[in-house]
Protein backbone atom coordinates (compact mmCIF):
# COMPACT_ATOMS: atom_id res chain seq x y z
CA UNK A 1 0.00 0.00 0.00
CA UNK A 2 1.42 3.37 -0.91
CA UNK A 3 2.65 5.73 1.85
CA UNK A 4 0.37 8.17 3.24
CA UNK A 5 0.89 12.07 3.03
CA UNK A 6 -1.46 14.01 5.32
CA UNK A 7 -1.84 16.65 7.44
CA UNK A 8 -3.63 16.38 10.64
CA UNK A 9 -4.89 20.12 12.20
CA UNK A 10 -7.11 21.09 15.31
CA UNK A 11 -10.47 22.25 14.20
CA UNK A 12 -11.29 25.60 15.82
CA UNK A 13 -15.05 25.70 14.92
CA UNK A 14 -17.15 23.98 12.38
CA UNK A 15 -17.02 24.77 8.77
CA UNK A 16 -20.14 26.61 7.76
CA UNK A 17 -20.95 23.67 5.06
CA UNK A 18 -20.69 20.70 7.39
CA UNK A 19 -24.13 19.36 7.10
CA UNK A 20 -23.06 18.88 3.09
CA UNK A 21 -20.61 16.80 3.73
CA UNK A 22 -20.63 12.47 3.78
CA UNK A 23 -21.49 12.07 7.29
CA UNK A 24 -20.80 8.61 9.29
CA UNK A 25 -20.43 7.54 12.84
CA UNK A 26 -17.81 5.53 13.79
CA UNK A 27 -17.01 3.53 16.50
CA UNK A 28 -13.84 2.23 17.22
CA UNK A 29 -11.67 0.07 19.82
CA UNK A 30 -8.25 -1.13 19.72
CA UNK A 31 -7.67 -4.98 20.29
CA UNK A 32 -4.06 -4.32 21.13
CA UNK A 33 -1.62 -1.83 21.08
CA UNK A 34 1.82 -2.85 21.32
CA UNK A 35 5.99 -1.44 20.07
CA UNK A 36 5.27 -3.06 16.75
CA UNK A 37 1.82 -2.69 15.84
CA UNK A 38 -1.85 -1.90 16.64
CA UNK A 39 -5.02 -3.87 15.89
CA UNK A 40 -8.14 -1.92 15.65
CA UNK A 41 -11.98 -2.87 15.07
CA UNK A 42 -14.38 -0.44 13.61
CA UNK A 43 -18.06 -0.08 12.50
CA UNK A 44 -19.67 2.20 10.93
CA UNK A 45 -23.27 3.37 11.57
CA UNK A 46 -24.49 1.63 8.41
CA UNK A 47 -23.19 -1.75 10.35
CA UNK A 48 -20.16 -2.25 7.91
CA UNK A 49 -16.88 -3.19 10.22
CA UNK A 50 -13.43 -3.90 10.04
CA UNK A 51 -10.73 -5.21 11.73
CA UNK A 52 -7.37 -3.08 10.44
CA UNK A 53 -3.59 -4.04 11.67
CA UNK A 54 -1.20 -1.25 11.25
CA UNK A 55 2.51 -1.77 11.91
CA UNK A 56 3.91 0.98 14.21
CA UNK A 57 4.94 4.44 12.26
CA UNK A 58 8.40 3.48 12.53
CA UNK A 59 8.45 0.47 11.09
CA UNK A 60 8.20 -0.06 7.30
CA UNK A 61 4.43 0.74 6.53
CA UNK A 62 1.81 -2.26 6.43
CA UNK A 63 -2.06 -1.80 6.93
CA UNK A 64 -4.16 -4.47 6.25
CA UNK A 65 -8.00 -3.78 6.58
CA UNK A 66 -9.83 -7.20 7.09
CA UNK A 67 -14.21 -7.07 6.40
CA UNK A 68 -15.84 -7.98 9.89
CA UNK A 69 -19.51 -9.25 9.53
CA UNK A 70 -22.09 -7.58 12.40
CA UNK A 71 -21.72 -10.81 14.90
CA UNK A 72 -18.12 -10.87 15.11
CA UNK A 73 -17.50 -7.13 15.96
CA UNK A 74 -20.18 -7.89 18.55
CA UNK A 75 -18.17 -10.43 19.98
CA UNK A 76 -14.81 -8.35 19.34
CA UNK A 77 -15.71 -5.18 21.30
CA UNK A 78 -16.21 -6.37 24.62
CA UNK A 79 -12.23 -6.68 24.20
CA UNK A 80 -11.32 -3.07 23.59
CA UNK A 81 -12.91 -1.33 27.02
CA UNK A 82 -10.65 1.13 27.82
CA UNK A 83 -9.46 1.78 24.05
CA UNK A 84 -11.96 3.50 22.14
CA UNK A 85 -13.09 6.18 20.25
CA UNK A 86 -16.23 6.79 18.99
CA UNK A 87 -16.59 9.81 16.51
CA UNK A 88 -18.70 11.46 13.44
CA UNK A 89 -16.14 11.62 10.46
CA UNK A 90 -17.71 14.42 8.10
CA UNK A 91 -15.71 13.51 4.46
CA UNK A 92 -15.69 15.50 1.75
CA UNK A 93 -13.22 15.73 -1.68
CA UNK A 94 -11.76 18.99 -1.60
CA UNK A 95 -10.00 18.05 -5.39
CA UNK A 96 -8.83 15.33 -7.00
CA UNK A 97 -6.62 13.59 -4.76
CA UNK A 98 -7.29 15.64 -1.83
CA UNK A 99 -9.77 14.38 0.64
CA UNK A 100 -10.95 16.29 3.79
CA UNK A 101 -11.64 14.06 7.13
CA UNK A 102 -12.88 16.05 10.01
CA UNK A 103 -13.74 14.25 13.08
CA UNK A 104 -15.95 15.35 15.45
CA UNK A 105 -15.31 13.38 19.08
CA UNK A 106 -17.75 12.21 21.23
CA UNK A 107 -17.93 11.07 24.89
CA UNK A 108 -15.00 11.68 27.21
CA UNK A 109 -13.56 13.40 24.19
CA UNK A 110 -16.26 15.80 23.22
CA UNK A 111 -14.80 19.13 22.27
CA UNK A 112 -12.15 17.96 20.31
CA UNK A 113 -12.46 17.96 16.83
CA UNK A 114 -9.38 17.34 13.74
CA UNK A 115 -9.15 17.63 10.35
CA UNK A 116 -6.98 15.24 8.37
CA UNK A 117 -6.62 15.98 4.58
CA UNK A 118 -4.99 13.37 2.53
CA UNK A 119 -2.73 14.65 0.05
CA UNK A 120 -1.46 12.93 -3.66
CA UNK A 121 1.83 14.38 -3.32
CA UNK A 122 4.62 16.03 -0.89
CA UNK A 123 4.41 19.20 -3.19
CA UNK A 124 0.40 19.03 -2.56
CA UNK A 125 0.69 18.55 1.35
CA UNK A 126 3.28 21.46 1.56
CA UNK A 127 1.50 23.99 -1.05
CA UNK A 128 -1.73 23.43 0.89
CA UNK A 129 -3.07 26.62 2.35
CA UNK A 130 -5.62 25.43 5.58
CA UNK A 131 -8.90 26.86 5.68
CA UNK A 132 -9.85 29.90 8.04
CA UNK A 133 -11.67 27.39 10.91
CA UNK A 134 -9.09 25.00 11.10
CA UNK A 135 -6.68 25.77 14.01
CA UNK A 136 -3.24 24.18 15.30
CA UNK A 137 -1.31 22.01 13.17
CA UNK A 138 -1.02 18.46 15.16
CA UNK A 139 0.89 16.74 11.81
CA UNK A 140 2.53 13.69 13.48
CA UNK A 141 1.86 14.34 16.98
CA UNK A 142 1.43 11.42 18.51
CA UNK A 143 -0.97 12.60 21.68
CA UNK A 144 -3.67 13.24 18.64
CA UNK A 145 -3.13 9.60 17.45
CA UNK A 146 -6.72 8.29 17.94
CA UNK A 147 -4.94 4.86 19.73
CA UNK A 148 -3.51 7.51 22.38
CA UNK A 149 -6.50 9.36 22.66
CA UNK A 150 -8.43 5.93 22.98
CA UNK A 151 -6.37 5.30 25.66
CA UNK A 152 -4.90 8.56 27.29
CA UNK A 153 -8.17 10.95 26.29
CA UNK A 154 -7.35 14.21 24.69
CA UNK A 155 -4.46 16.61 25.29
CA UNK A 156 -5.59 19.51 27.78
CA UNK A 157 -5.06 22.26 25.12
CA UNK A 158 -7.15 20.08 22.49
CA UNK A 159 -9.19 22.67 21.52
CA UNK A 160 -7.24 25.86 21.87
CA UNK A 161 -4.95 27.13 19.27
CA UNK A 162 -2.22 27.69 21.17
CA UNK B 1 -18.28 -20.66 21.32
CA UNK B 2 -18.34 -23.29 23.44
CA UNK B 3 -15.41 -23.71 26.46
CA UNK B 4 -13.62 -25.87 25.02
CA UNK B 5 -12.32 -29.35 27.67
CA UNK B 6 -8.91 -30.15 26.78
CA UNK B 7 -5.90 -32.05 28.07
CA UNK B 8 -2.19 -31.20 27.24
CA UNK B 9 0.60 -33.53 27.54
CA UNK B 10 4.33 -33.97 26.53
CA UNK B 11 4.92 -36.69 23.81
CA UNK B 12 8.02 -38.82 24.57
CA UNK B 13 8.35 -40.78 21.67
CA UNK B 14 5.62 -40.85 18.46
CA UNK B 15 2.89 -43.18 18.38
CA UNK B 16 3.43 -45.95 15.54
CA UNK B 17 0.60 -45.41 13.46
CA UNK B 18 1.15 -41.36 13.13
CA UNK B 19 1.73 -41.98 9.20
CA UNK B 20 -2.03 -42.79 8.71
CA UNK B 21 -3.20 -39.41 10.85
CA UNK B 22 -3.99 -36.40 9.27
CA UNK B 23 -1.14 -34.08 8.45
CA UNK B 24 -0.55 -30.45 7.61
CA UNK B 25 1.92 -27.90 8.37
CA UNK B 26 1.30 -25.07 9.98
CA UNK B 27 3.33 -21.41 10.21
CA UNK B 28 2.12 -19.30 12.68
CA UNK B 29 2.96 -15.49 14.20
CA UNK B 30 2.38 -13.19 17.08
CA UNK B 31 1.07 -10.06 15.87
CA UNK B 32 0.69 -9.01 19.41
CA UNK B 33 0.29 -10.37 22.54
CA UNK B 34 -1.01 -8.00 25.81
CA UNK B 35 -2.70 -8.92 29.05
CA UNK B 36 -6.03 -8.60 27.25
CA UNK B 37 -5.37 -10.80 24.03
CA UNK B 38 -3.23 -12.30 21.52
CA UNK B 39 -4.00 -11.73 17.95
CA UNK B 40 -2.48 -14.29 15.87
CA UNK B 41 -1.97 -15.30 11.95
CA UNK B 42 -1.67 -19.18 10.81
CA UNK B 43 -1.37 -20.37 7.60
CA UNK B 44 -1.27 -24.31 6.62
CA UNK B 45 0.87 -25.71 3.70
CA UNK B 46 -2.77 -25.85 1.50
CA UNK B 47 -2.23 -21.79 1.55
CA UNK B 48 -5.31 -21.69 4.16
CA UNK B 49 -4.66 -18.98 6.33
CA UNK B 50 -6.37 -17.44 9.08
CA UNK B 51 -6.07 -14.66 11.73
CA UNK B 52 -7.46 -15.74 15.13
CA UNK B 53 -7.78 -13.13 17.80
CA UNK B 54 -8.12 -14.70 21.60
CA UNK B 55 -8.62 -13.06 24.97
CA UNK B 56 -6.35 -13.86 27.61
CA UNK B 57 -7.89 -17.16 29.44
CA UNK B 58 -8.42 -15.14 32.78
CA UNK B 59 -10.98 -12.86 31.14
CA UNK B 60 -14.38 -14.23 29.08
CA UNK B 61 -13.39 -16.10 26.35
CA UNK B 62 -13.54 -14.94 23.03
CA UNK B 63 -11.93 -16.58 19.91
CA UNK B 64 -12.71 -15.25 17.07
CA UNK B 65 -10.94 -16.65 13.37
CA UNK B 66 -11.34 -14.77 10.25
CA UNK B 67 -10.27 -16.06 6.77
CA UNK B 68 -6.90 -14.81 5.29
CA UNK B 69 -6.12 -14.24 1.41
CA UNK B 70 -2.57 -15.28 0.59
CA UNK B 71 -1.75 -11.89 -0.17
CA UNK B 72 -3.02 -10.49 3.34
CA UNK B 73 -0.68 -13.58 4.97
CA UNK B 74 2.12 -12.76 2.91
CA UNK B 75 1.84 -8.43 3.93
CA UNK B 76 1.07 -9.66 7.72
CA UNK B 77 3.59 -11.76 8.31
CA UNK B 78 6.90 -9.76 9.03
CA UNK B 79 5.02 -8.20 11.93
CA UNK B 80 5.41 -11.43 13.63
CA UNK B 81 9.11 -11.72 13.14
CA UNK B 82 10.63 -12.85 16.89
CA UNK B 83 6.80 -14.20 17.69
CA UNK B 84 7.09 -17.33 15.55
CA UNK B 85 5.85 -20.96 16.05
CA UNK B 86 6.38 -23.74 13.04
CA UNK B 87 5.03 -27.22 13.56
CA UNK B 88 3.49 -30.38 11.46
CA UNK B 89 0.22 -31.02 12.80
CA UNK B 90 -1.05 -34.80 12.88
CA UNK B 91 -4.89 -34.95 14.20
CA UNK B 92 -6.95 -37.97 14.79
CA UNK B 93 -10.23 -38.16 15.48
CA UNK B 94 -10.36 -41.01 18.37
CA UNK B 95 -13.90 -41.15 19.36
CA UNK B 96 -16.78 -38.65 19.09
CA UNK B 97 -16.46 -35.61 20.35
CA UNK B 98 -12.53 -36.60 21.13
CA UNK B 99 -9.70 -34.94 18.98
CA UNK B 100 -6.22 -35.87 18.83
CA UNK B 101 -4.00 -33.29 17.59
CA UNK B 102 0.19 -34.18 17.69
CA UNK B 103 2.14 -31.05 17.35
CA UNK B 104 5.54 -32.15 15.75
CA UNK B 105 7.37 -28.11 16.49
CA UNK B 106 10.32 -27.64 13.82
CA UNK B 107 13.14 -25.05 13.96
CA UNK B 108 14.41 -23.36 17.07
CA UNK B 109 11.56 -25.73 19.27
CA UNK B 110 12.48 -29.06 17.29
CA UNK B 111 12.34 -31.98 19.69
CA UNK B 112 9.06 -30.81 21.30
CA UNK B 113 6.37 -32.77 20.58
CA UNK B 114 3.47 -32.29 22.17
CA UNK B 115 -0.53 -33.77 22.53
CA UNK B 116 -3.77 -32.31 22.89
CA UNK B 117 -7.11 -33.80 23.60
CA UNK B 118 -10.15 -32.13 23.11
CA UNK B 119 -13.28 -33.79 24.89
CA UNK B 120 -17.00 -33.50 24.65
CA UNK B 121 -17.32 -33.06 28.60
CA UNK B 122 -15.62 -32.74 31.43
CA UNK B 123 -16.42 -36.38 32.79
CA UNK B 124 -14.87 -37.51 29.63
CA UNK B 125 -11.62 -35.33 30.28
CA UNK B 126 -11.35 -36.95 33.80
CA UNK B 127 -12.23 -40.57 32.92
CA UNK B 128 -9.77 -40.24 29.86
CA UNK B 129 -6.75 -42.36 30.13
CA UNK B 130 -3.74 -41.40 28.04
CA UNK B 131 -1.94 -43.44 25.69
CA UNK B 132 1.43 -45.13 26.52
CA UNK B 133 3.57 -43.02 24.22
CA UNK B 134 2.36 -39.83 26.06
CA UNK B 135 4.51 -38.09 28.79
CA UNK B 136 4.07 -35.40 31.17
CA UNK B 137 0.39 -33.72 31.87
CA UNK B 138 1.29 -29.90 30.88
CA UNK B 139 -2.53 -28.81 30.96
CA UNK B 140 -2.85 -25.18 31.99
CA UNK B 141 0.90 -24.65 31.96
CA UNK B 142 1.67 -21.36 30.52
CA UNK B 143 5.00 -22.50 29.49
CA UNK B 144 3.70 -24.86 26.76
CA UNK B 145 1.36 -22.05 25.86
CA UNK B 146 2.20 -21.28 21.73
CA UNK B 147 2.32 -17.99 22.67
CA UNK B 148 5.54 -18.32 25.20
CA UNK B 149 6.99 -21.00 23.10
CA UNK B 150 6.95 -18.40 20.29
CA UNK B 151 8.17 -15.49 22.11
CA UNK B 152 10.54 -17.51 24.86
CA UNK B 153 11.18 -21.07 22.89
CA UNK B 154 10.87 -24.61 24.80
CA UNK B 155 11.30 -24.70 28.66
CA UNK B 156 14.06 -26.74 29.45
CA UNK B 157 12.87 -30.20 30.29
CA UNK B 158 10.15 -30.04 27.36
CA UNK B 159 11.31 -33.60 26.35
CA UNK B 160 11.66 -34.89 29.76
CA UNK B 161 8.88 -36.42 31.75
CA UNK B 162 10.07 -35.89 34.72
Amino acid sequence: MAQEIERKLLVDELPDDLDAWRARRLEQGYLAITDEAEIRIRRADDNDAWLTVKSAPSLSRVEEELVLDADAFERLWPLTEGRRVVKVRHTREDAPGMTFELDVYEGALAGLVTLEVEFASEEDARAWTPPPWAGRDVTGDKAYANQTLAVHGAPRSASRDD
